[in-house]
Parts: structure tokens; sequence; C-alpha cells
């Protein structure tokens, strides 16, 4: 029997571990254009929040009562669809369950074969890896030479942000919660990172950074967006990915130098990258040999078994992962039953 | 003796009387490339109170005890420059005074002969009516049809951006503060007037615009920008031209819907008109004819004597004017000496 997590009551702050419970799901027969995947990998990534919110966001909300979505990467066990067959590996919309029937609304993708690491595909060479490309190609049109500074810079997308604009030519300046992710954004070649849970941000920002940013990367909001605005150089550009700070809906965005948007001229624009998924192409042909080569290094912090989920997702709030957040499912030799902790 | 005045002290909230001083300027004779203006009008601007700060801003500060500069309009009494002679009419940037000499870097630029009232070139047709041109046209590409929303929409950039997003084809929303300027927004055009003092402001924008904006054309920052964020559309835009609830420095800008930056791919931008000026040929071309047939309408709020400047300007802060704020100096005869109240 399968199970997967349904949210029980939309949170009003951060959630807590009862508005979420893990249940079966009946099993049916697959229909045509389906496909049956036992789930390995499940992505756990902070946009899940608003999902749990009821409306206005950039995804439908989940519904209650069902089982919630995400990435995840698993094996083909059955299929009644051209495309797929057993064995395959597959990444898929059918995440925070062990076991799925994906059909076409689902996005199943097949992994190509590659000699990366298969949990590359939900990291660097997934959606948090396209994230960081386009947000620094496309929103904010990184030129080598520039300033950029990016928060979360030891999570998923930052960390790709880093060695991407590494690579790029620009000069780096990171910022990361504690002294393990900060000394992470140095040895991914980070050329100042302040850990802001140590140093004053705008102080230590304005002295890694003297003439200023050209483009903030940001992937928190709050307290790193205000101190982006303070010290960005004449047409910077803010290329929103993320707002984590704002996600659990807490407190309002304070901007004590929103003054700079004006004097400053900066261009700030929020994404997502499911409006770009016409730029996979041209981001994988770049990418992927640069993480075979280990010049864009991946890290991932595993939680195990279905039952982590909470766990896991809740941790992102705390600062908990290092690189991407995933759960791994095992399974109990080929076609045996899961191993639920 | 001509008399200007020049700032005592950097204030650190809302400006008093008493950071203010009128002072004799002493004569001197013409240098090559001088001409000497009687100024009969001297603009008063919100963004004069940025440069009252020390420093960090789009324009060089203020120097304490020095003439304060701001654009003026005026005659030329003598001239050292081939350009310029006795009689001509001409804008410039040494304002706050009654009569100034002018070179090249105080920019003085002879207003054509046109059948408009002088004034429409410190108004609609000069920086006011190019920063909602380029705010429009360039910051936010507006397109007919699509819905706008502009804050201070009585004031002298809001009451251009009105009329021009109707010239275009756009549908306006418009907010502006207390029942006479709601009610001239909408003479002005406007389909729908808020009386942001009066009406609660998101929900009544949110009726006005039951199915969102695409443009937010800003003016003064705040709550503005946050509704504004609140009921943005996918892929809106935020032409940033001001934010006056911001120049005073009191409060930091509070977002309570700043994850709509995300949510719906919104592009905030801010600008100033001073970096557009190559496009004002093109703006001047639309604009005349415009002014001239009663299309666009203008409307000048004015204070008379150069005593007024310090009251005009903090007049700005309390919402006084509707239409652009303008003092006006008399003079006594042609020669004769200003009638200083």
């Amino acid at each position: 029997m399968a199970h997967a997590w349904v949210l029980t009551s939309r949170p009003k702050a951060v959630p807590v571990a009862s508005d979420f419970d893990l249940v079966p799901i009946p099993d049916r027969p697959l229909e045509d254009g389906e496909i049956r995947v036992r789930n390995r990998w499940l992505s756990v990534d902070p946009y899940m929040r608003a999902r749990m919110n009821a409306g206005h966001g950039y995804m439908p909300p989940f519904i209650l009562g069902e089982p919630m979505t995400g990435r995840a990467l698993g094996d083909v066990v059955e299929s009644r669809h051209a495309g797929f067959k057993p064995g395959d590996v597959v990444s898929h919309m059918a995440g925070w369950r062990d076991e799925a029937i994906v059909g076409s609304s689902l996005d199943p993708w097949r992994i190509p074969f590659s000699d990366v690491p298969e949990t590359a595909w939900l990291n660097g060479l997934g959606a948090a890896g396209l994230a960081a490309w386009v947000g620094l190609a496309v929103i904010a049109d990184a030129r080598a030479g520039e300033t950029l500074f990016v928060s979360a810079a030891a999570g998923a997308v930052g960390s790709v942000v880093v060695q991407l604009a590494k690579a790029w030519g620009l000069r780096v300046v990171a910022s990361a919660g504690g002294p393990r992710k900060a000394a992470w954004a140095l040895e991914l070649g980070a050329d100042h990172s302040i850990d802001y849970k140590r140093d004053p941000l705008l102080e230590t920002l304005g002295a890694a950074a003297p003439d200023g940013i050209d483009i903030y990367f940001d992937n928190v909001g709050g307290a790193h967006l205000d101190a982006a605005l303070a010290v960005s150089r004449r047409g910077a550009r803010v290329a929103i990915c993320g707002m984590i700070d704002s996600y659990n809906g807490e407190r309002p965005l304070e901007l004590r130098h929103a003054g700079r948007l004006i004097a400053a001229r900066i261009r700030m624009e929020g994404y997502l990258v499911s409006d770009h998924m016409g730029a996979r192409d041209r981001f994988l042909a770049e990418m992927i040999p640069l993480v075979r080569d280990g010049r864009i290094r991946n890290r991932e912090t595993v939680r195990q078994g279905l039952a982590a989920m909470p766990e896991a997702f809740l941790g992102l709030f705390d600062g908990m992962n290092i690189g991407k957040m995933l759960v791994e499912i095992p399974w109990r030799g080929d076609g045996g039953a899961k191993a639920l902790p």
C-alpha cells in the first residue's frame, strides 16, 4: 500500500507537524498514458510553503486532505505510456509519497544517461540549477567583471549561483548563516563570505564590496534585500528568486533603503523558473559538462524515509540544509515493500 | 541686490523653517559664457528633499550656506553667451533665488516660441511631463488596453500620467488625497479615482481593478506601493518615479505583499528623468500639440514671492498642491527692484 503526505490544515505562520498527515493511497490499475513510479528521492523546497496557503500564489494551493505534490525522482515499475518503460529513471511532480501514479499533468521526464550522480537532477541540473542560471543570465543579465551579492549562498540555488557567477567572471560576495555554510561558500569560489548570523550584514557587505554591487541574487528578502539596496551601484539589478524570510507571513518586508531604488536606478524583478523551461536545453548544454567536471559542485542534506518529509521541510526554515534538501526513500530489494523507519 | 535661499542645517526628518535662510548674493560682472536672468517662476519639487541630506543620493547634496538650486524660468537681462540675448525666456537650474548668474553648468535652455502658457515649461512640458512620459513609455512599456494605477494623481507628474495614459488607451485608476484632488483626477479622465484619505486603499483599489493592474506608476511609495503589489497582475511593471512617503526618512517602507513580486513576476524599476534627456525631442513633439489643444491640462499651485519658497516646499509634504507647485516672483516694471512681500 502506497502512502502520501496530505495537508490537514493551512498553517497561519510557521507550519507545525500537526498540519500534515501520512495516509495510505488506495491502489488502482494504470490508465492509458500513465506510469507507476517508485520514488527514491523527494525534493524539499521552500516554495512549497506558498502552496500551503489558500490562494493568490503562483501555483494552485494544495488541496486539504489530498496528497501534496513536488518534484521527485524514481524508477518506473509499470508503464502504459509509450515513452516510458520499466527501469527508466524519471523526474516528475508526484512527490510527498513513496509510490506514485504519474500522468502527463505531473510532468514526467526521463533522466538522460550521463555520468553525473542522479541526485544532480533534483539539484544543480534540476529546477535549483535552472533557477540560478535564469536569474543570472536572463533576469540579471550578469556580465563578467561585475560584482554580485547572493544570499542563502549555501542553499541549493545559491550554491549554483556562486559557482556559475565565478565561472562567468564575476566577483562574488556570498551570505550564509553559520560558520559551516559561510566556509562552504568560500570553498565554492566566493571572493567574500559573510556569516550573517555573526557579522553585521550591512557593514560587512559594504566592506566586502566597497564600490557597491551590480547584482543582488535574492533568495531570502528581508534584511538581505535591504542591505543590497543600500550598497547598489547605479543600474544594479535585483533578481528575486525567493524570499524565504517572508514565506511564513510573520512580518512585512521592511526596507530602510527603498530610496536607493530611484537614486541608483535599480531594476528589481521577481521570476519563476517554471516560466523558463524553454531555456532548459541551453542550460543543460552548459551545465552538464560543468557538473561532470566538478567545476560546479552539488551538495545535499538528506533525511531518510517518507516519514521524515515534514521535519525536512520545516528544517528549511531553520537553516538545517547545506545544499539541496532531499528525502531518500529506501526500498527493500526489487519489488519489495517500502521500509518505513 | 539679489537674494537666495541657503540651507543652514541638514534636516533630520521633516524640514523646518529654521533649516533655511534668505541671504543677499554679492553682485559681480558676468564672465564669458554667462547670462544674467531675472527669475519669474521657481519650481518647487519633492526631489529637492533628497539633496538636503548629506550624501548618497542621486544628485550632489546642497552645500550648507550656499544658494540652493532647482529649475527656474526667467528673463535674460544681460548676456555674454552667443546663444542668448536680453529678452529671451530661459529655463535653467539656478532656482531658489530671484536674480541668477547662469553658466553652462546650470543648463540654461531657451523656451521655444509657442502658444502655450509659459509655466507649462516648468510643468507638463518640463521635467514633470517628461518624467510621466518616460515612466509610461520607457520604464513601464505601457500599452493600450492595460490597466494603470497611479498615485499622487493630482500632482505635477501624476496628472500628466493620468492624461497621457488615457490618450494612449489605457484604463486608469487614480489615487489622490482629499475630495478636491480626487475629483480633479476624474476631470482629467481617470476611470476611477480613490481619495486615499477617506477610502481604505487596498479594498477600494481591488474593487476599481477587479482583474488586477498591469502598471503601477509610483510617486509616493509606502502603502500605495504595497497595495499595488497586492493587486498586480502577472507581468506587472512598477515605474518608481518618486517616493514622497520616504523622503523625510521617518519610517521604513513596509511591504506586506512583497511575495507578489515573485508570484506575479513583477518588474519594478526606479528611474530619474535626468537620464532620459535624449528623449526630450520625441516627448515634446508629442506633448506640445496635446497641451496646446487642451487634451493635456496643466494646473499650478502658486505662492507669491521669493520669501514663500520654504513654505511652498514644505507644503509638498502636506499635500498643499494641486498640480505643479510654483513660486512666482513679481518684478516692479522693467529693470525695477524685486518686490519682496
